[in-house]
Formats: C-alpha cells, sequence, structure tokens
C-alpha cells in the first residue's frame, strides 16, 4: 500500500504539473485571440471596413474567453442571444417612443428601461436561470439599454446595431477558433478525471485510516492530515461538480463524449462519494477518540479490517478505472459477499468497530 | 419539540419571504440607477457634455451592480484599478510604439499585447488573486488593448482616456449611491444570520434523529427527510460562505460590524459545523442500518439520549441566541459537565450506540 501512495502521489502530481501547462497553454491562446482581433485596428483594410466598432470585437474576446471551452462557448451564445433579444427590443421601444416626440418620448425611454432593466435583474435571481443564463441577461439589459437611448441621439439604430452585432459576431469567433480548435481545454474531460480522482482520493484515505488505526503511536500524526484532507476536498467538490457539469452540456460532441452524454450521472457518482467521504471522515474521527480497545484486543481485528479494507479499496479502483475506460463494472458480485463475510466474522469478535465499518460497507452496497 | 419544528419552520419561511423582498427591492433599484445613468443621454445639457462616453457609464452600471453592497464594491474599485493600470500602461506603450513608427509600431503594439495579456490571463488562473482580483485583471486585459490599439489611430489618446475614465467614474457614483445607500444588501448581515440559521439546522436535524429513532415505525419516512435536507445543506455552504466574507470584507463599516471585523471567524465556525454536520449525517445512517436492537433493548436509552440531545441542542440554540445579539457564549461550564454524565450513563447502558453518541459529543466539545 506504500506502492498504492506512491503512485497516488503521482499521479496527483502528473495532473498538477499538467495542469499548470494547460494555465500557460490557456495565457497564450488568449495572447493569440488578443492579436488576431487587434489586427481589426492594425490591418488598414480591416479598419477600413469595421471602423471603431473594432472596439466590440475586442470587448467581445477579453470578456467571453474563459479556461473551459464549455464556458466560453455558453457565455458566447448568451452573449449573442441578450444582445440579439436585446437589440430588438431596444429598437421597438426607441421606434415607438419616436412616434410619441418630445418629452413624452425621453419619459417612455425612462420608463420602459426601468421595467425591463428591473424584470430582467429579478430573472437573473432566479436559481435555475442564473444558473444558464446569467450573463445572457446582463447583456440584454446592457444592449436593450444601449439601443434604447442611443436611438434619442442616433438616426440610424438599425445601422449601428447591426454592425455592433456584425463585430460581436467577429470577437465571438476568434474565441471559438482559438479556444475549441486549438489545444481544448473540455469541462467534460475536467469532469471526467475529476470523478477517478475522487475515488483514488477515498480509497487511499480508507487506507489511511486503517494503516493509522494499527500504527504504532509516534508516525501517526504525520500521515493522517494528508489523507484526511484529500477526503475533505472530496467532501467539498459539489459546486466545483455543478459548474463543470454546467460547462460541459454546452460542450460539443468530441472524443469519447457522444451527443446527449449523461453529465447528471456524473453528479449523482459524486453526490454518492461525498456521501461515502462523510462516512470515512466519520469513522476516522470515530478511531481518534481517546477511549479506544487496547493494542491486545485490536490485535485480532486486524485482518478482518485489512480484508475489508483491501476490497473497499480494489472496488473503487477497479470503479476508477471502468470509469477511465468507460467500462461497465463487473466487480460487484464479487464485491457484496465478501463483504458481507468479513462483516460476520467482524461482528463476532467486537460490536463496536464492527458497527462502525458496518456503517462504511451500508455506504459502499448503496454505492454498487 | 413540534414547538421548534414550528418555530424552525416559520423561521425559515420568514428568511425565504424576505429573502423574495430583497429580490425585489433588488430588481427596483437596479431599474433606478439605469434609469439615473439613462438621464446622461436622456437630458440636453448632460448630453452635450459627456456626449458618445455616457455608454461607458451605462455599461459600467449595468456589470457593476450585483445583488450584495461588498459585491458591487469590490467590483468596482477592481474596475477601477483595472481601468488606471491598464490605460496608463496602455499609454506608455502606445506612446513608445509611436517613437518606432511605420510597421515596426504595428509589430510592437501587437507584441505588447500577446505579452500582457497572456500574463494578465496567466494571474487570474493563480487562485489568490483569482478570489479578489480576478474582474480587474480581465479589466485590464480589456483597457490596455483598446487604449494601445486606439493610439495607432487616435491623435488624443490620452483625450479619450480621461473622459472614459470620468464616465466610468459617473456610472460607479450611481452605482454605490443606489446600491450602499437605498435599502442596502449587506453580505454581512447575510453570512451573520446565515451561521445561525446553520446552527438552526443542526439543532433540529439532531432533534430528528431522536425522534425517529424511538418512533413507531410508520411515520419515520415523513419527516426524515426534511432535517437530513437541512444538515446536508450545512455540509454544502462551504463554497457560499467563502464567498459572503469575501464580500463582506470589501464592505465599509456598517450597523454592528466595525473595521476589521474578524470575518475568518465566521469561516471557522462554519467549518466546525460541517464537521458537526458530517457527524450528525453519518450518526443517522448508523440509526438507519437494518441491523437494530430491538424495543426492548432501545427503551432503556430513551431518556439518556434525550438528556444528550436537549442538552446539545439547548447549547446549540444557545449560541445561535449568542451570534445573534453578539454576546459571549456562557453555557460552555455547564454543558460539558452534563454531557460528561450522560456519556458515562449511556456506556453503562450499551456500548454500540454510545460509541456513536460519543463521537457526536466529541465533536461538541472540539467545537466548544
Amino acid at each position: 500500500s506504500f506502492r498504492s501512495y506512491v503512485a497516488s502521489v503521482g499521479f496527483v502530481r502528473e495532473g498538477r504539473s499538467k495542469y499548470d501547462m494547460r494555465k500557460v497553454i490557456h495565457s497564450i491562446k488568449v495572447g493569440i485571440a488578443l492579436v488576431l482581433v487587434s489586427l481589426l485596428y492594425l490591418v488598414d483594410p480591416l479598419y477600413n471596413e469595421v471602423g471603431k466598432n473594432a472596439m466590440w470585437a475586442i470587448m467581445t474576446v477579453v470578456v467571453l474567453f474563459e479556461f473551459f471551452a464549455g464556458a466560453t462557448l455558453s457565455k458566447g451564445i448568451n452573449r449573442g442571444i441578450g444582445t440579439i433579444l436585446g437589440g430588438a427590443l431596444g429598437c421597438i421601444a426607441a421606434v415607438l417612443a419616436q412616434q410619441i416626440g418630445g418629452v413624452g418620448n425621453s419619459v417612455l425611454v425612462g420608463i420602459s428601461i426601468f421595467i425591463f432593466g428591473a424584470a430582467a435583474t429579478y430573472s437573473r435571481l432566479i436559481p435555475s436561470i442564473k444558473i444558464r443564463y446569467d450573463y445572457g441577461s446582463m447583456i440584454f439589459i446592457l444592449t436593450f439599454t444601449l439601443v434604447v437611448v442611443s436611438g434619442l441621439r442616433a438616426e440610424q439604430v438599425m445601422d449601428v446595431a447591426r454592425q455592433r452585432l456584425a463585430t460581436i459576431g467577429m470577437g465571438f469567433g476568434i474565441c471559438i477558433f482559438t479556444s475549441l480548435l486549438v489545444f481544448p481545454n473540455w469541462a467534460s474531460d475536467e469532469l471526467h478525471v475529476s470523478m477517478a480522482t475522487k475515488l483514488e482520493h477515498v480509497a487511499s484515505s480508507i487506507e489511511g485510516c486503517l494503516e493509522e488505526y494499527f500504527m504504532s503511536g509516534s508516525d501517526k500524526e504525520k500521515q493522517g492530515s494528508n489523507s484526511c484532507k484529500n477526503c475533505k476536498s472530496v467532501l467539498h467538490s459539489k459546486s466545483k461538480d455543478e459548474m463543470l457539469a454546467n460547462f460541459a452540456r454546452w460542450e460539443p460532441w468530441h472524443g469519447k463524449f457522444g451527443f446527449s452524454y449523461p453529465w447528471n450521472k456524473y453528479l449523482q457518482i459524486g453526490e454518492n462519494l461525498r456521501e461515502l467521504a462523510v462516512t470515512v471522515v466519520s469513522l476516522r474521527s470515530c478511531l481518534e477518540s481517546p477511549r479506544q480497545p487496547t493494542k491486545d484486543l485490536r490485535e485480532p481485528m486486524r485482518e478482518p479490517c485489512r480484508a475489508v479494507v483491501s476490497t473497499l479499496s480494489w472496488a473503487l479502483n477497479e470503479l476508477r478505472e471502468s470509469i477511465m475506460k468507460m467500462k461497465k463494472f463487473q466487480g460487484g458480485p464479487e464485491v457484496l459477499p465478501k463483504l458481507k463475510a468479513v462483516r460476520v466474522e467482524l461482528t463476532l469478535l467486537t460490536a463496536q468497530v464492527g458497527a462502525l465499518q458496518k456503517d462504511e460497507e451500508l455506504a459502499v452496497v448503496s454505492f454498487v
């Protein structure tokens, strides 16, 4: 199990350096996208075409370019829809207001800004809309207000809106090109790998529990904190998982993930793993409590405990493998009888620790 | 304890309707801010003053206005610093590039955009910067790029930058006015109250555990899910707490919170409460396991268990009170001996359930 510890450290370190590499690549990609979009200013023929509106393309690139491809796509689509909707409604409101003319014009513009602004802001506070369309609503408010007030000053609102939309489209195109086609960072890959890492973390901290419990006092504190930290990181992974799944849903077909890939299953697995992590953390605190059986009492439990833990961590690592290779997990029928047999053995040995181990098993049983 | 249940439901419902009211107020405030900033367009003397740059003020209001006052402030300060830094560096780069002239000018501009864009993007991926200055870095990239490319086309870069900054300042002023001075939503209040709610959730789910355990089978499933959900919401509150504490740090002195108020302590309390919630959730799953003592065996445990639970929930509710009233919690010396006495009693009665209860106590002891 020392080997597995080294392996897990290796895995984490490899994961981290990969992640850092990805950060560097992402930064370079943003730099390239910025230079590309600046060409609209730098190259004379292009500038003569788009003029000052090139500003909107630059703004689009800076604001849209996110770390994960899915985030960029979702923001881009939100921005597009928000701009079109806001622009269309803004034009209608501006035209209507112009029909009235005079002071009534300004008053009507003010009222429409208040109503649409407040309504769209309220929609941003509704959780289901907030998760997916928050950015779109903001852009809607922005575009609507800008178009409706420019309607008062500029004669050709439609023309301004069309040009602005075109430059935003250019910015979006550059974002999509650099984000999705050149070394893409898929949120789906991240979510996929994070599940495997979580399984590994839980398995290693179950092993850590066992080793610590049967360890001879002195080295206890060193190792414990590490495996506990891993377990806690699993415990607090909910919001990150949800964010990744949200981005993953926006990402197009690529690699091993097909259309309508069941991202919700990942969230369910994550939920189960967090429950298992709860059990492991509380098992650990039970084992650390001051009222412990003496060493003589512990000794006979060592073998069955080891059997439980090795079966569990074997099962978890198999699950990890099967997730990574995207195969169905076959071990279920093998694991359950083994665990049940050891449970009976443990129950005979001692009531107290057995109760705790059983609980852990239960979680696994419900998990498999 | 039925009364406490009703009270807790009432508390939650009151909290929710208050929250909805706050959402409506927030939406109206945004509407008002938008109308105020539109006056720059709508009123002729103002428009003659600022001209087309009024667009930047509108953009600032739409982008900056967040639900919590602290979030608006932090975004506003970020935007200000990012704009000033990006503008200053952009001006320097533009002037340097103009010294060279010709094609070298454009090349130098492109290179500087790439370097600064990539560097600032990388800084956004460093966690400690991401939490606080993410938005500022983005605005830095945006302003730098816009200023440096406009330097190629417009003669008076400085003038454009100055005007733009002035209108951004106006937008920020309107945001601050409507966000902080009119019915402010303080993130600090939210964090403060959420701690109290969490304590209440944990207390009520401990009570729920007890009632369910000694309940006669049939009604079990109805009530359980609710108190368990509360407990899980405590479990997954980490990211929300951190967000609120982050905003709260930006908020100025107001109400009962002074300067340099110890927001970190709230995070620590939250951490401890989450650990307690872990224990409660796993206690619940232990109590729900199929292998249970018969009813005759349970009966003698009823009283001591009730004593533990009532002491615990009393202590938690006292803690809640003391947080709400911001007084020091005095009950510590009373609670500990009580719990210890009951623990001894329980240990004598039965080993198994005692082990679980003990664990819970431990958490509380470490908490107090």
